[in-house]
């Protein structure tokens, strides 16, 4: 009941409806700015990152969206998971689980060193149900991030 | 003095000497396992990530390699800066700074919408460094990686 496939760009509109629906869930809905437009513009036309749909009785209910990055002391690619989502009213299924499968295949396939992803630190289902699949926290390590004036400004230091 | 360029292929061995220096710095020099061979293959063959050579009077001494990611919310790149490194003695000249400005053209030329990288929470002279330059830290997110024998199993669940 559960299939995976690749997302195609008819699918933008869906894409869209599952960012949202994520965002919501991450209380970020402020944050997005994404559009159907941009969505194609940026995942079909130019293709910065890949998207899974997952589908339960032949209905989207879910997303991965990937994108290769690199380890330099590997000298490997590895695959970064931006977002995994699934509609809140299909969770328990097994739905998660299968697109983190599947893009462990991908990763296997594409020698890649690693598969990755970031955690909001509230998110405890979230985390248990990672660590029972074999993910480690990387706990001595934080981002850093510089976005708009402060982009603007360094690039002209 | 300070000339920041392209990597070339030739520049696998400087690559491979400064990437040892980072993993010195960081205490992980026995998690370095490429090689010259594996970089020309990933870099320049095969482009997972770009790098900048950093040159002082013309002779390399540090490096920044990235690759583009993507932020869902914007639906729009970004830039994960993998490594940024300078060597020891020739710090303090602003070079870091000068690698750090390029990357931050390379974003806003390309429509970016971040420029972000992962710094170990011990080391506080780059922290402060980062903060000096505007950069946020991503404090309540956590990183969780899956590699070896749990990505092969997670593939097979």
């Amino acid at each position: 009941m559960i299939n995976i496939r690749k997302a195609i760009s008819d699918d933008v509109a869906i894409i869209l409806e599952l960012i949202k629906g994520l965002a919501d869930y991450e209380k970020m809905t402020n944050d997005v700015v994404a559009t159907e437009e941009k969505l194609y513009s940026t995942l079909f036309e130019n293709k910065f990152a890949h998207v899974f749909i997952a589908e339960w009785n032949g209905k989207p209910v879910g997303f991965s969206l990937y994108f290769f990055n690199y380890s330099t002391f590997l000298a490997k690619p590895g695959i970064w998971l931006e977002d995994l989502y699934v509609m809140p009213e299909f969770r328990g299924k097994g739905i998660g689980k299968a697109l983190l499968k599947n893009l462990a295949k991908v990763a296997l396939e594409n020698n890649c060193g690693r598969l990755e992803w970031a955690v909001l630190d509230w998110n405890t289902p979230a985390i248990d149900f990672y660590k029972s699949l074999g993910a480690k926290p990387m706990d001595d390590w934080t981002t850093f991030r510089v976005t708009d004036d402060a982009l603007e400004s360094l690039s002209q230091k």
